[in-house]
């Protein structure tokens, strides 16, 4: 039978046949051979969320899973553009990202997040935008005194120098997660062990089981 | 050798080490089988847009594609909920979905949007935010009257009775493409004839061409 009996006839409402048609979540999920997860990754600037996400990204690409990266490269200059660093503006920036990653779950991709998202309240609202379980919060837990050492783009010499207003860990809080799913040491462990521990938590926590019976 | 050998201190820049990084959008593709596209469909409320776009995605999906749809059901009311149907946020609804399009573009995915985008300038906005020939306009061509009589959702009615303003067709203009990629008649064609016309162009312009040789 066709799978497309039901829509032979465009005068049915095309609201029903809408919802018949569509390819579901957990169909893209068993094509894709695992589920879809939100990786919230959290820290400071210069605490290595970036570089943690994209070698989970490798590691998982390398495995076979579709996924993606949602960071400041691709986010700021394009969908965000017109947003500022106000108040107002970087709580629609969180929630923004985080109505895209939910877009991303849906597709069936593990999605990493790198931002640093520094207010509890932001990342509980991402969390409860989406499906429970399916946000794993990833604290990349980077002492400010190391982050303020590194200081890979110079931002925290601008930011004691008063040339940058509003800098998380400097003029701004941040606030560290109470309990995240994956809690990451930078300075005890490699970006690879690093990467491979929040790997380690999507294999035990079931997310990469092969779904390919449906 | 270890793919993260260039990841192994973190005091290099990290800047230098996302771009080391990060998985490649043709190794994306690769990994998917096919190359990204964003099919764009345009036409009138109740021209069959979202049932074409899912009747596509279907096929495609059952042909082992990576795919997605963005359409009023999952973007309204989660990324755009903050806009209303004022002229600046009809464009920038548009704009996000554009941008948003791009960003699963870039993961590699065949992504279809369905929206009415009735001005010529918004969905040249589109076009230029993407690469070239990976915005593939899809026009589904159904005439003002059929859509009237269908009215799948009573939105015509309420419109004719002036209970909504600004509603595309009557008494706001639907601008069609002078050049789509892909013309589509739905008074001529059953919606799976629609959607094979445009599975049918993704191959032809070499979108499903295997590349696993990477």
């Amino acid at each position: 039978m066709s799978p497309y009996k039901e829509m032979d006839s465009l005068d049915k409402s095309t609201d029903v046949v809408w919802h018949q048609a569509s390819v579901l979540r957990n169909e893209r999920e068993a094509s894709n051979g695992h589920n879809g997860a939100v990786l919230w990754f959290t820290g400071l600037s210069g605490s290595g969320k970036s570089t943690i996400a994209n070698a989970v990204d490798r590691m998982l690409h390398n495995l076979g899973c579709t996924t993606y990266v949602l960071d400041g490269d691709n986010v700021r200059h394009g969908l965000n553009a017109d947003l500022n660093f106000s108040d107002v503006d970087r709580v629609e920036n969180i929630r923004r990202i985080g109505e895209v990653s939910k877009l991303f779950l849906d597709a069936g991709l593990i999605v990493s997040t790198a931002f640093i998202s520094p207010f509890i309240a932001d990342r509980a609202m991402v969390r409860e935008q989406l499906p429970e379980k399916q946000f794993i919060e990833v604290f990349v837990d980077t002492p400010l005194e190391v982050c303020e050492q590194r200081d890979p783009k110079g931002l925290y010499k601008k930011a004691r120098a008063g040339e940058i207003k509003h800098f998380t860990g400097i003029d701004s809080a941040y606030e560290a997660p109470e309990s995240a799913e994956v809690h990451i040491n930078t300075e005890r462990h490699s970006i690879e062990e690093c990467a491979k521990q929040v790997v380690d938590y999507l294999h035990l926590s079931g997310f990469l089981a092969i779904k390919k019976s449906l």
